[in-house]
Protein backbone atom coordinates (compact mmCIF):
# COMPACT_ATOMS: atom_id res chain seq x y z
CA UNK A 1 0.00 0.00 0.00
CA UNK A 2 1.53 3.46 -1.08
CA UNK A 3 2.67 5.74 1.93
CA UNK A 4 -1.40 8.16 3.12
CA UNK A 5 -0.02 11.90 1.52
CA UNK A 6 -3.18 13.63 3.94
CA UNK A 7 -6.04 12.92 5.88
CA UNK A 8 -8.48 13.72 3.62
CA UNK A 9 -6.91 10.76 1.27
CA UNK A 10 -6.90 8.37 3.98
CA UNK A 11 -11.14 9.26 4.35
CA UNK A 12 -11.40 9.08 1.29
CA UNK A 13 -9.62 5.48 0.92
CA UNK A 14 -12.11 4.34 3.99
CA UNK A 15 -15.60 6.21 2.45
CA UNK A 16 -14.57 4.16 -0.87
CA UNK A 17 -13.93 0.75 1.09
CA UNK A 18 -10.23 0.77 0.35
CA UNK A 19 -9.36 0.55 4.12
CA UNK A 20 -11.06 -1.23 6.40
CA UNK A 21 -8.29 -1.98 8.95
CA UNK A 22 -7.08 0.35 12.43
CA UNK A 23 -6.06 3.53 12.05
CA UNK A 24 -3.14 3.23 14.59
CA UNK A 25 -0.12 5.01 12.56
CA UNK A 26 -1.94 5.90 9.28
CA UNK A 27 -2.09 9.58 8.60
CA UNK A 28 0.67 9.88 11.53
CA UNK A 29 0.97 13.48 13.67
CA UNK A 30 -3.24 13.97 12.83
CA UNK A 31 -5.16 14.26 15.52
CA UNK A 32 -7.40 11.33 15.44
CA UNK A 33 -10.70 10.78 17.70
CA UNK A 34 -13.27 8.80 18.85
CA UNK A 35 -16.73 9.07 17.62
CA UNK A 36 -19.95 8.72 19.46
CA UNK A 37 -23.67 9.17 17.62
CA UNK A 38 -26.86 9.83 19.66
CA UNK A 39 -30.05 11.33 19.17
CA UNK A 40 -30.78 14.97 19.92
CA UNK A 41 -33.04 14.68 23.01
CA UNK A 42 -30.25 13.03 24.70
CA UNK A 43 -27.52 15.27 23.77
CA UNK A 44 -27.71 17.87 26.07
CA UNK A 45 -26.73 15.65 28.95
CA UNK A 46 -24.07 13.49 27.23
CA UNK A 47 -22.36 17.04 26.51
CA UNK A 48 -22.77 17.77 30.21
CA UNK A 49 -21.49 14.12 30.81
CA UNK A 50 -18.10 14.92 28.60
CA UNK A 51 -17.87 18.52 30.53
CA UNK A 52 -18.26 16.79 33.83
CA UNK A 53 -15.11 14.64 32.76
CA UNK A 54 -12.67 16.29 30.60
CA UNK A 55 -9.88 13.95 31.36
CA UNK A 56 -11.76 10.82 29.93
CA UNK A 57 -13.74 12.59 27.95
CA UNK A 58 -11.82 15.63 26.59
CA UNK A 59 -14.45 16.97 23.32
CA UNK A 60 -12.84 17.77 20.22
CA UNK A 61 -15.89 18.48 18.23
CA UNK A 62 -19.99 18.54 18.63
CA UNK A 63 -22.29 18.65 15.62
CA UNK A 64 -25.82 20.09 15.13
CA UNK A 65 -28.40 17.22 14.60
CA UNK A 66 -28.47 15.65 11.50
CA UNK A 67 -24.67 17.35 10.90
CA UNK A 68 -22.05 14.66 9.74
CA UNK A 69 -18.90 17.38 8.25
CA UNK A 70 -17.29 18.04 11.49
CA UNK A 71 -15.76 21.35 11.72
CA UNK A 72 -11.94 19.74 12.24
CA UNK A 73 -12.32 18.09 9.12
CA UNK A 74 -13.92 19.88 5.93
CA UNK A 75 -15.39 17.77 3.31
CA UNK A 76 -15.55 14.81 5.76
CA UNK A 77 -18.77 12.50 6.42
CA UNK A 78 -19.19 11.12 9.57
CA UNK A 79 -21.50 8.51 8.12
CA UNK A 80 -18.88 6.67 5.95
CA UNK A 81 -14.98 7.92 6.99
CA UNK A 82 -14.56 5.38 9.92
CA UNK A 83 -13.42 2.10 9.04
CA UNK A 84 -15.61 0.42 11.06
CA UNK A 85 -18.74 1.26 13.45
CA UNK A 86 -20.91 -0.25 16.35
CA UNK A 87 -24.47 -0.12 16.34
CA UNK A 88 -26.48 -0.05 19.74
CA UNK A 89 -29.83 0.22 19.90
CA UNK A 90 -31.92 -0.15 23.22
CA UNK A 91 -28.43 -0.63 25.11
CA UNK A 92 -27.86 -3.81 23.45
CA UNK A 93 -24.97 -4.66 20.63
CA UNK A 94 -27.24 -4.43 17.18
CA UNK A 95 -24.55 -4.90 14.52
CA UNK A 96 -20.77 -3.69 13.44
CA UNK A 97 -20.95 -2.28 9.77
CA UNK A 98 -18.06 0.22 7.65
CA UNK A 99 -21.23 2.47 6.94
CA UNK A 100 -24.18 3.95 9.10
CA UNK A 101 -25.96 6.18 6.62
CA UNK A 102 -28.63 4.21 7.13
CA UNK A 103 -28.72 4.40 11.37
CA UNK A 104 -28.06 8.26 11.12
CA UNK A 105 -31.16 10.67 10.69
CA UNK A 106 -31.45 14.69 11.20
CA UNK A 107 -31.99 13.97 14.67
CA UNK A 108 -28.41 12.38 15.63
CA UNK A 109 -25.70 14.26 17.43
CA UNK A 110 -22.10 13.33 16.74
CA UNK A 111 -19.51 13.99 19.62
CA UNK A 112 -15.85 13.38 18.70
CA UNK A 113 -13.58 12.98 21.66
CA UNK A 114 -9.89 12.76 22.47
CA UNK A 115 -7.81 9.99 21.75
CA UNK A 116 -4.15 9.06 23.45
CA UNK A 117 -2.76 8.43 19.84
CA UNK A 118 -1.46 11.87 20.12
CA UNK A 119 0.31 11.69 23.09
CA UNK A 120 1.93 8.10 22.35
CA UNK A 121 3.61 10.07 19.22
CA UNK A 122 4.69 12.51 21.50
CA UNK A 123 6.02 9.99 24.16
CA UNK A 124 7.70 8.07 21.67
CA UNK A 125 9.65 11.32 20.16
CA UNK A 126 10.93 11.88 23.75
CA UNK A 127 12.36 8.35 23.74
CA UNK A 128 9.76 6.93 26.44
CA UNK A 129 8.32 3.17 25.79
CA UNK A 130 5.26 2.53 24.71
CA UNK A 131 5.38 -1.61 25.61
CA UNK A 132 2.24 -2.15 23.82
CA UNK A 133 3.32 -0.80 20.37
CA UNK A 134 6.57 -2.83 21.12
CA UNK A 135 5.04 -5.72 21.56
CA UNK A 136 2.35 -4.88 18.54
CA UNK A 137 -0.40 -5.48 21.06
CA UNK A 138 -3.62 -3.39 21.63
CA UNK A 139 -3.11 -1.21 24.68
CA UNK A 140 -4.45 -2.21 28.06
CA UNK A 141 -7.38 -0.75 29.42
CA UNK A 142 -8.38 -1.84 32.87
CA UNK A 143 -12.05 -0.56 34.45
CA UNK A 144 -11.57 1.45 38.05
CA UNK A 145 -12.84 1.58 40.93
CA UNK A 146 -13.81 5.08 40.29
CA UNK A 147 -16.81 6.58 39.27
CA UNK A 148 -17.51 9.16 36.80
CA UNK A 149 -19.72 12.14 37.42
CA UNK A 150 -22.93 11.55 35.82
CA UNK A 151 -25.36 13.70 33.82
CA UNK A 152 -28.84 12.59 33.56
CA UNK A 153 -28.90 9.23 32.05
CA UNK A 154 -25.53 8.68 31.71
CA UNK A 155 -22.86 7.58 34.31
CA UNK A 156 -19.64 5.28 34.12
CA UNK A 157 -16.86 3.91 36.09
CA UNK A 158 -13.75 5.63 34.98
CA UNK A 159 -11.86 3.55 32.65
CA UNK A 160 -7.33 3.38 32.02
CA UNK A 161 -4.81 2.66 29.71
CA UNK A 162 -1.53 1.32 31.26
CA UNK A 163 1.97 1.58 30.01
CA UNK A 164 4.49 0.29 32.27
CA UNK A 165 7.76 2.40 32.55
CA UNK A 166 10.57 3.31 35.20
CA UNK A 167 9.64 6.01 37.61
CA UNK A 168 12.72 8.51 35.80
CA UNK A 169 10.54 8.01 32.45
CA UNK A 170 7.05 8.50 34.38
CA UNK A 171 7.78 12.09 35.61
CA UNK A 172 8.95 12.61 31.87
CA UNK A 173 5.68 11.25 30.71
CA UNK A 174 3.79 13.55 32.91
CA UNK A 175 5.59 16.26 31.91
CA UNK A 176 5.00 15.11 27.93
CA UNK A 177 1.10 14.03 28.10
CA UNK A 178 0.42 17.12 30.25
CA UNK A 179 0.70 19.34 27.16
CA UNK A 180 -2.07 17.28 25.60
CA UNK A 181 -5.14 18.23 27.41
CA UNK A 182 -7.65 17.41 24.89
CA UNK A 183 -5.98 14.29 24.46
CA UNK A 184 -6.20 12.89 28.13
CA UNK A 185 -3.75 14.99 29.19
CA UNK A 186 -1.68 13.75 32.49
CA UNK A 187 -1.99 10.62 33.98
CA UNK A 188 -4.62 9.64 36.48
CA UNK A 189 -2.39 7.76 38.79
CA UNK A 190 0.77 5.58 39.35
CA UNK A 191 2.52 2.93 40.56
CA UNK A 192 -0.50 0.84 43.06
CA UNK A 193 -2.85 -0.73 40.66
CA UNK A 194 -5.17 -1.62 43.88
CA UNK A 195 -5.77 2.21 44.74
CA UNK A 196 -8.14 1.82 41.21
CA UNK A 197 -9.37 -1.81 41.80
CA UNK A 198 -7.43 -3.56 40.03
CA UNK A 199 -6.70 -6.37 40.83
CA UNK A 200 -4.67 -8.01 38.11
CA UNK A 201 -2.60 -6.18 35.90
CA UNK A 202 -2.10 -9.50 33.64
CA UNK A 203 -5.92 -9.50 33.05
CA UNK A 204 -7.38 -6.03 31.27
CA UNK A 205 -10.73 -5.77 30.93
CA UNK A 206 -10.00 -4.34 26.93
CA UNK A 207 -6.96 -4.56 25.22
CA UNK A 208 -4.02 -7.34 25.78
CA UNK A 209 -1.30 -7.68 28.93
CA UNK A 210 1.88 -6.40 27.93
CA UNK A 211 4.97 -6.69 29.77
CA UNK A 212 6.37 -4.75 32.95
CA UNK A 213 9.94 -5.16 33.55
CA UNK A 214 10.71 -5.37 37.31
CA UNK A 215 12.37 -2.02 37.86
CA UNK A 216 9.41 -0.29 36.19
CA UNK A 217 5.64 0.98 37.62
CA UNK A 218 2.43 0.89 36.03
CA UNK A 219 1.21 4.40 34.93
CA UNK A 220 -2.81 4.89 33.91
CA UNK A 221 -4.19 7.14 31.83
CA UNK A 222 -8.18 7.62 31.49
CA UNK A 223 -9.52 6.70 28.46
CA UNK A 224 -12.13 7.09 25.89
CA UNK A 225 -13.86 3.74 26.43
CA UNK A 226 -15.02 5.62 29.21
CA UNK A 227 -17.45 7.27 27.06
CA UNK A 228 -18.56 4.41 24.94
CA UNK A 229 -19.50 2.75 28.46
CA UNK A 230 -21.75 5.93 29.83
CA UNK A 231 -23.51 6.40 26.21
CA UNK A 232 -23.96 2.84 25.57
CA UNK A 233 -25.01 1.73 28.83
CA UNK A 234 -27.67 4.43 28.86
CA UNK A 235 -30.19 2.12 26.85
CA UNK A 236 -31.16 4.92 23.92
CA UNK A 237 -33.40 3.69 21.22
CA UNK A 238 -30.01 4.37 18.98
CA UNK A 239 -25.95 4.69 19.25
CA UNK A 240 -23.37 4.60 16.92
CA UNK A 241 -19.58 4.66 18.32
CA UNK A 242 -16.13 3.66 16.25
CA UNK A 243 -15.34 -0.01 16.12
CA UNK A 244 -12.05 -0.31 18.81
CA UNK A 245 -9.00 1.30 16.92
CA UNK A 246 -10.99 2.47 14.11
CA UNK A 247 -11.01 5.84 14.92
CA UNK A 248 -12.11 9.07 12.78
CA UNK A 249 -8.95 10.88 11.75
CA UNK A 250 -8.98 14.45 11.56
CA UNK A 251 -7.24 17.77 9.59
CA UNK A 252 -5.64 19.00 13.00
CA UNK A 253 -2.56 18.06 13.95
CA UNK A 254 -1.44 16.37 17.36
CA UNK A 255 0.31 19.79 17.80
CA UNK A 256 -2.61 22.09 17.51
CA UNK A 257 -4.38 21.20 20.26
CA UNK A 258 -1.63 21.25 22.99
CA UNK A 259 -1.86 23.53 26.01
CA UNK A 260 2.04 24.87 25.47
CA UNK B 1 -16.40 45.46 57.85
CA UNK B 2 -14.74 41.86 59.63
CA UNK B 3 -12.44 40.17 56.93
CA UNK B 4 -14.45 37.56 55.06
CA UNK B 5 -13.16 34.33 56.22
CA UNK B 6 -14.19 31.71 53.14
CA UNK B 7 -16.62 31.79 50.21
CA UNK B 8 -19.16 30.14 52.45
CA UNK B 9 -19.03 32.99 54.63
CA UNK B 10 -19.17 35.70 51.72
CA UNK B 11 -22.30 34.17 49.86
CA UNK B 12 -24.10 33.76 53.74
CA UNK B 13 -23.84 37.74 53.78
CA UNK B 14 -24.74 38.14 50.40
CA UNK B 15 -27.78 35.65 50.73
CA UNK B 16 -29.10 38.01 53.72
CA UNK B 17 -28.79 41.20 51.68
CA UNK B 18 -25.77 42.29 54.14
CA UNK B 19 -23.30 42.37 50.73
CA UNK B 20 -25.02 44.15 47.73
CA UNK B 21 -21.37 45.10 46.51
CA UNK B 22 -19.17 43.98 43.58
CA UNK B 23 -17.00 40.81 44.84
CA UNK B 24 -13.96 41.94 42.99
CA UNK B 25 -11.42 41.29 46.04
CA UNK B 26 -13.45 39.21 48.14
CA UNK B 27 -12.85 36.15 49.44
CA UNK B 28 -9.34 36.40 47.97
CA UNK B 29 -8.05 33.05 45.97
CA UNK B 30 -11.34 31.39 45.41
CA UNK B 31 -12.72 30.90 41.88
CA UNK B 32 -14.82 33.71 40.91
CA UNK B 33 -17.41 32.79 37.80
CA UNK B 34 -19.51 34.37 35.65
CA UNK B 35 -23.43 32.94 35.91
CA UNK B 36 -25.67 32.73 32.45
CA UNK B 37 -29.30 31.04 33.42
CA UNK B 38 -31.56 30.29 30.17
CA UNK B 39 -34.39 27.80 29.47
CA UNK B 40 -33.58 23.92 29.15
CA UNK B 41 -34.93 24.18 25.78
CA UNK B 42 -31.77 26.33 24.78
CA UNK B 43 -29.66 24.45 26.85
CA UNK B 44 -27.78 22.17 24.82
CA UNK B 45 -27.10 24.58 21.82
CA UNK B 46 -25.51 27.14 24.24
CA UNK B 47 -23.47 24.47 26.06
CA UNK B 48 -22.42 23.78 22.45
CA UNK B 49 -21.10 27.82 21.78
CA UNK B 50 -19.51 27.46 25.12
CA UNK B 51 -17.26 24.52 23.59
CA UNK B 52 -16.98 25.90 20.71
CA UNK B 53 -15.50 28.91 22.00
CA UNK B 54 -13.84 27.90 25.27
CA UNK B 55 -11.07 31.17 25.25
CA UNK B 56 -14.62 33.45 26.12
CA UNK B 57 -16.66 30.75 27.61
CA UNK B 58 -14.57 28.20 29.82
CA UNK B 59 -16.65 26.23 31.46
CA UNK B 60 -16.51 25.58 35.46
CA UNK B 61 -19.97 24.06 36.29
CA UNK B 62 -23.28 22.88 34.66
CA UNK B 63 -25.97 21.99 36.38
CA UNK B 64 -29.25 20.01 35.27
CA UNK B 65 -32.53 21.91 34.57
CA UNK B 66 -34.39 23.34 38.33
CA UNK B 67 -30.83 22.84 39.92
CA UNK B 68 -29.49 25.87 42.05
CA UNK B 69 -27.13 24.43 44.46
CA UNK B 70 -23.69 24.16 41.69
CA UNK B 71 -20.92 21.14 42.35
CA UNK B 72 -18.33 23.77 42.97
CA UNK B 73 -19.85 25.17 45.83
CA UNK B 74 -21.94 22.65 47.96
CA UNK B 75 -24.57 24.20 50.04
CA UNK B 76 -24.88 27.47 47.81
CA UNK B 77 -27.82 28.85 46.20
CA UNK B 78 -27.28 30.58 42.68
CA UNK B 79 -31.03 32.00 43.23
CA UNK B 80 -29.62 33.84 46.15
CA UNK B 81 -25.99 34.21 46.27
CA UNK B 82 -24.90 36.56 43.69
CA UNK B 83 -24.90 40.20 45.00
CA UNK B 84 -26.71 41.44 41.99
CA UNK B 85 -28.50 39.65 38.79
CA UNK B 86 -30.09 40.92 35.65
CA UNK B 87 -32.77 39.23 34.05
CA UNK B 88 -33.71 39.64 30.45
CA UNK B 89 -36.77 38.02 28.42
CA UNK B 90 -37.68 37.76 24.61
CA UNK B 91 -33.93 39.62 24.17
CA UNK B 92 -34.88 42.88 26.42
CA UNK B 93 -33.44 44.06 29.49
CA UNK B 94 -36.33 43.51 32.26
CA UNK B 95 -34.79 44.14 35.67
CA UNK B 96 -31.56 44.36 38.08
CA UNK B 97 -32.34 42.36 41.09
CA UNK B 98 -30.47 41.08 44.18
CA UNK B 99 -32.54 37.49 44.49
CA UNK B 100 -33.89 35.90 41.23
CA UNK B 101 -36.34 33.24 43.02
CA UNK B 102 -38.81 34.63 41.14
CA UNK B 103 -37.61 34.14 37.35
CA UNK B 104 -35.93 30.90 38.31
CA UNK B 105 -37.83 27.45 38.03
CA UNK B 106 -37.44 23.83 37.06
CA UNK B 107 -36.79 24.44 33.21
CA UNK B 108 -33.77 27.02 34.08
CA UNK B 109 -30.34 25.98 33.36
CA UNK B 110 -27.56 27.48 35.13
CA UNK B 111 -23.92 28.10 33.85
CA UNK B 112 -20.71 28.99 35.41
CA UNK B 113 -18.34 30.18 33.33
CA UNK B 114 -14.42 31.08 34.48
CA UNK B 115 -13.65 35.02 35.00
CA UNK B 116 -10.25 36.87 35.11
CA UNK B 117 -10.12 37.57 38.56
CA UNK B 118 -7.99 34.22 38.66
CA UNK B 119 -5.03 35.20 36.52
CA UNK B 120 -5.78 38.83 37.60
CA UNK B 121 -3.85 37.75 41.33
CA UNK B 122 -1.32 35.45 39.84
CA UNK B 123 -0.67 38.35 37.49
CA UNK B 124 0.01 40.07 40.54
CA UNK B 125 1.91 37.62 42.76
CA UNK B 126 4.54 37.46 39.92
CA UNK B 127 4.90 41.67 40.06
CA UNK B 128 2.58 42.13 36.76
CA UNK B 129 0.85 45.54 36.39
CA UNK B 130 -2.88 45.12 37.06
CA UNK B 131 -3.44 49.26 35.59
CA UNK B 132 -7.26 49.10 36.15
CA UNK B 133 -6.99 47.91 39.94
CA UNK B 134 -4.11 50.85 40.46
CA UNK B 135 -6.56 53.36 39.00
CA UNK B 136 -9.53 51.77 41.03
CA UNK B 137 -11.48 51.35 37.73
CA UNK B 138 -13.22 48.47 35.65
CA UNK B 139 -10.98 46.72 33.26
CA UNK B 140 -11.12 48.32 29.86
CA UNK B 141 -13.32 46.07 27.78
CA UNK B 142 -14.10 46.31 23.72
CA UNK B 143 -15.88 44.29 21.19
CA UNK B 144 -14.09 43.03 18.73
CA UNK B 145 -13.81 42.12 14.60
CA UNK B 146 -13.45 38.31 15.68
CA UNK B 147 -17.09 36.53 15.57
CA UNK B 148 -17.59 33.35 17.80
CA UNK B 149 -18.30 30.19 16.49
CA UNK B 150 -22.02 30.44 16.50
CA UNK B 151 -24.34 27.31 18.07
CA UNK B 152 -28.28 27.33 17.54
CA UNK B 153 -29.35 30.80 17.98
CA UNK B 154 -26.34 31.84 19.78
CA UNK B 155 -23.89 34.25 18.03
CA UNK B 156 -21.55 36.95 19.48
CA UNK B 157 -18.65 38.81 18.60
CA UNK B 158 -15.54 38.08 20.52
CA UNK B 159 -15.15 40.66 23.61
CA UNK B 160 -11.66 41.28 25.39
CA UNK B 161 -10.52 42.66 28.16
CA UNK B 162 -7.08 45.03 27.75
CA UNK B 163 -4.30 45.84 30.25
CA UNK B 164 -0.98 48.04 29.48
CA UNK B 165 1.88 46.72 30.02
CA UNK B 166 5.84 46.93 28.53
CA UNK B 167 6.54 43.89 25.72
CA UNK B 168 8.92 41.74 28.52
CA UNK B 169 6.14 42.34 30.63
CA UNK B 170 3.80 40.63 28.28
CA UNK B 171 6.34 38.17 27.69
CA UNK B 172 5.73 36.97 31.95
CA UNK B 173 1.98 37.61 31.84
CA UNK B 174 1.77 34.91 28.52
CA UNK B 175 3.34 32.34 30.89
CA UNK B 176 1.28 33.21 33.68
CA UNK B 177 -2.22 32.97 32.22
CA UNK B 178 -1.39 30.14 30.09
CA UNK B 179 -1.80 28.20 33.21
CA UNK B 180 -5.21 29.64 33.90
CA UNK B 181 -7.11 28.16 30.83
CA UNK B 182 -10.06 27.31 32.44
CA UNK B 183 -10.22 30.93 33.26
CA UNK B 184 -9.53 32.61 29.67
CA UNK B 185 -5.57 31.61 29.48
CA UNK B 186 -3.33 33.16 27.39
CA UNK B 187 -3.74 36.59 25.82
CA UNK B 188 -5.55 36.27 22.44
CA UNK B 189 -3.39 39.83 20.58
CA UNK B 190 -0.94 41.82 21.94
CA UNK B 191 0.55 45.16 20.38
CA UNK B 192 -2.06 46.19 17.67
CA UNK B 193 -5.74 47.18 18.48
CA UNK B 194 -6.32 47.58 14.94
CA UNK B 195 -5.94 44.18 14.24
CA UNK B 196 -9.21 43.14 16.60
CA UNK B 197 -10.93 46.04 14.62
CA UNK B 198 -10.87 48.45 18.11
CA UNK B 199 -10.18 52.06 16.40
CA UNK B 200 -9.73 54.14 20.25
CA UNK B 201 -8.61 52.61 22.71
CA UNK B 202 -9.50 55.31 25.20
CA UNK B 203 -13.43 54.24 24.38
CA UNK B 204 -13.88 50.86 25.21
CA UNK B 205 -17.27 49.38 24.68
CA UNK B 206 -17.57 48.32 28.57
CA UNK B 207 -15.58 49.32 31.81
CA UNK B 208 -13.33 52.11 31.77
CA UNK B 209 -10.51 53.33 30.15
CA UNK B 210 -7.29 53.24 31.78
CA UNK B 211 -3.47 55.20 30.99
CA UNK B 212 -0.91 53.66 28.55
CA UNK B 213 2.63 54.65 28.90
CA UNK B 214 4.81 55.46 26.11
CA UNK B 215 6.38 51.98 26.33
CA UNK B 216 4.08 49.26 26.74
CA UNK B 217 1.32 47.88 24.40
CA UNK B 218 -2.17 46.47 24.87
CA UNK B 219 -2.33 42.62 25.78
CA UNK B 220 -5.76 41.73 25.41
CA UNK B 221 -7.77 38.66 26.65
CA UNK B 222 -10.50 36.81 25.76
CA UNK B 223 -13.53 37.81 28.03
CA UNK B 224 -16.45 36.22 29.83
CA UNK B 225 -19.17 39.47 28.55
CA UNK B 226 -18.80 37.23 25.37
CA UNK B 227 -20.89 34.70 27.12
CA UNK B 228 -23.83 37.64 27.76
CA UNK B 229 -23.55 38.93 24.47
CA UNK B 230 -24.68 35.50 23.20
CA UNK B 231 -27.25 34.58 25.98
CA UNK B 232 -28.93 38.03 25.84
CA UNK B 233 -28.97 38.68 21.81
CA UNK B 234 -31.06 35.11 21.17
CA UNK B 235 -33.72 36.91 22.48
CA UNK B 236 -34.77 33.59 24.26
CA UNK B 237 -37.86 34.18 26.64
CA UNK B 238 -35.58 34.47 29.64
CA UNK B 239 -32.11 34.74 30.52
CA UNK B 240 -30.65 35.59 33.97
CA UNK B 241 -26.75 36.79 34.11
CA UNK B 242 -24.44 38.14 37.06
CA UNK B 243 -24.63 41.57 36.97
CA UNK B 244 -21.16 43.02 35.88
CA UNK B 245 -18.65 42.62 38.78
CA UNK B 246 -21.20 41.11 40.67
CA UNK B 247 -19.73 37.30 40.66
CA UNK B 248 -20.12 34.55 42.00
CA UNK B 249 -17.93 32.42 44.40
CA UNK B 250 -17.35 29.08 44.42
CA UNK B 251 -15.49 27.12 46.98
CA UNK B 252 -12.13 26.09 44.47
CA UNK B 253 -9.09 27.76 44.55
CA UNK B 254 -8.04 29.79 41.31
CA UNK B 255 -4.70 27.49 41.51
CA UNK B 256 -7.43 24.17 41.42
CA UNK B 257 -8.16 25.12 37.86
CA UNK B 258 -4.96 25.70 36.54
CA UNK B 259 -2.85 22.92 33.68
CA UNK B 260 0.42 23.31 35.72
Amino acid sequence: MKTIQSPAELRELIRNGKWTTPTSGAASGFLQANLVMLPAAEAFHFLLFCVRNPKPCPILDVLEPGVAEPAIAPGADLRTDLPRYKVFENGEFKTDVQDVSDYFDDQMVSFLLGCSFSFENAMLAAGLPIRNVAEDKNVSMYTTNRRCHSAGPFSAPLVVTMRPMTPEQAIRAVQVTTRFHLTHGAPVHLGDPGKLGITDLDRPDFGDAVTVHADEIPVFWACGVTSQLAATSAALSRVITHAPGHMFVSDLKDEDLTIL
